[in-house]
């Protein structure tokens, strides 16, 4: 009983960190399209930030051992290769 | 067994959010000691990215259950009340 409770938790943790990197990657492209700019938005400032609550969050989780650090650090990196994507997009289109 | 596993967690999460918050405030603290200007260190900007760091492991604690929203509203403000008098007493120094 304690133990299924105590991965219910887990579960829903995980599934609050992904969301949460699912927002930045969502804050990020609104952006890149909306900012009618001719170069990419100097968005680093705000994706530093965001990505540090984020990690503060993921470690958080990992100290209350709800998430491994595992799967913390593939969080974070998945999130990291998307914005990658996201910006070399940007990229090109402001090359055109 | 299940509830006591959940309120030791909510225990646990509880004490990490001090301890964070605490941290916060060494750091601040340590750098209003050393630096050598004259002046009062420009903090502001390491200070906001470590608020919202503690105030996204704050709301997810509370996402999750762990803290009441009022013990997360309680802890930021404490913190800031902190950091205020330290600020303050800093302010008074270079007065002199």
């Amino acid at each position: 009983m304690a133990t299924e409770t105590l991965s219910g938790q887990s579960e829903k943790a995980y599934a609050l960190l992904k969301e949460d990197a699912q927002k930045i990657l969502n804050l990020i492209e609104v952006q890149m399209t909306n900012l009618t700019m001719p170069q990419c938005p100097l968005y680093e400032e705000v994706l530093d930030t965001q990505m540090f609550g984020l990690s503060r969050e993921i470690d958080f989780a990992i100290r209350l051992n709800l998430i491994r650090e595992e799967e913390g650090k593939q969080l974070l990196g998945q999130l990291e290769q998307q914005l990658s994507a996201l910006h070399e997009a940007c990229m090109r289109e402001e090359g055109k």
